[in-house]
């Protein structure tokens, strides 16, 4: 068990964000800050801060503007913006490229006004009986008022398990990899079992393998979209690679002198690659 | 960190189910299994089983039927019925009333068909455009055939928190509870937080108090409705219990031997509650 300081914290983990949400109806303050989206993409200054004054953006009546916490003390809201020209020395960024430009804080925040807004424009209809829904008031939720029919955003967990044996780690890699690319082996958590369980039936899915001591080691939000990503570690018990051919194409032990290429420093993929390659040190 | 072979494994935990999608469109073989849903409950005969024979049961063909995976080998379907009055000798119960009644496989696969049954009844529009959707023939989702939105059943992850501080332990109280009865912490992660993130963020705004040593105790599918409680215990590190009155209406500290009205003994709740008692023998 890793002790909770050394729990992993990815690098775009929520720090000082006070998670909340600020009420529609209600009038922004002086100071508060906004942070505009586009499909997915949040909009950055040339400085790279995705935090714009409130007062100094016009919001169009029709935008929803939604708050989503504090910023050290500010209250923070966000608006999808329907793709208007950016301002000069603006431009809209994905949140991968994000990773490379801004502090930990503002990814977080940009993570979660990104899975907001995918999460507005993907319940403007009710899903029971089909008619407009409105935001709530008091929770980010929004309601049916024909059959009164409640939608949270969802947030989908997955697990993702490094599988060692002795010196070695089983990686794997899917279709929709850059090339070269292995990583752990993930997968969505479906109703009805426990996250152990998750564990075995994807290990079993994925590369055929038997594990054992499954071992909690540290989670990361993961908005590619909508991911609870829940990190394990696991012992090889037996049994040969044996893959699918579709979600996984290649799957194989690797030494920690000959890994291939690695996901992203800022996944927590890496990180549990990370930890099992400082224990051979 | 618990090892696996002490993981809580819940009442109702799915074991011999093999979880699958069988396409709406393949003819259900001989031997096939259905679960009839109506409602959220589910039909028992009268030795409490939930499978029926497939072919024992008349389909009227508006009913969507879907394949939820296997039973010892054998495909199992579930239909959500339209409230046709039940057969001699069966009737409705619900999922908690089931508890008491059936075994584990068979509350896993009845918490699941539940699940299907209600993502089938909540997506039969899509929410981004409003079109009526149709069930997929590879996979459990259902898409739009106007603009492409693809929805999966949800499933809500949640931390759930024994905070224990030397011999006594934090419970609290709802006001949806039932009279007297307490339990641990618990609350739904958000989008863009780590899992330890909400752990400490829900006892900060339920009881107010600080917490260390955040440790991972288990998992526990909960569908009342499409939960996935993801169970730690913490160590008291200061501060006074200070409530909101509205999530939660009364909090104390208890010791092992005046302990309050607890959950009921299928809950990940309890477990928790039982391993800190156990501690004390």
């Amino acid at each position: 068990m890793r002790s909770e300081d050394t729990v992993f914290q990815p690098h775009y983990a929520v720090r000082s964000l006070q998670l909340g949400y600020l009420s529609p109806s209600r009038v922004p303050e002086a100071g508060a800050l906004l942070v505009i989206v586009h499909e997915g993409q949040v909009l950055v200054d040339d400085r790279h801060s995705i935090f714009f004054p409130f007062a100094s953006r016009q919001i169009p009546a029709t935008d929803p503007v939604v708050g989503i916490g504090w910023v050290d003390d500010r209250p923070c809201y966000v608006v999808a913006d329907p793709g208007t020209p950016a301002q000069p020395g603006t431009r809209f960024v994905g949140l991968r490229e994000l990773f490379n430009h801004v502090d930990e804080e503002s990814l977080g925040i940009a993570g979660r006004a990104v899975q907001v807004t995918e999460f507005l424009a993907t319940r403007r209809f009710c899903g029971r009986c089909g008619a407009a829904t409105a935001l709530a008031d008091h929770e980010l939720s929004m309601v049916c008022p024909v059959c009164g029919q409640i939608e949270y955003p969802r947030l989908s967990p997955a697990i993702i398990v490094l599988i060692r044996d002795n010196d070695r780690c089983l990686l794997a890699r899917s279709p929709r990899f850059p090339e070269g690319m292995y990583s752990v082996i993930a997968g969505f958590v479906e109703p009805g079992e426990t996250i152990e369980h998750a564990v075995h039936r994807e290990v079993q899915e994925e590369v055929g393998v038997r594990i054992r001591s499954v071992q909690y080691w540290g989670s990361q939000p993961w908005p590619f979209p909508n991911s609870l990503m829940i990190g394990f570690t696991a012992e090889y018990a037996g049994g040969q690679i044996a893959i699918d051919n579709r979600e996984i194409e290649a799957a194989a032990w690797f030494g920690r002198d000959r890994l291939p290429r690695l996901p992203g420093p800022t996944s927590i993929a890496y990180a549990l690659i990370n930890d099992f390659l400082k224990e051979g040190r």
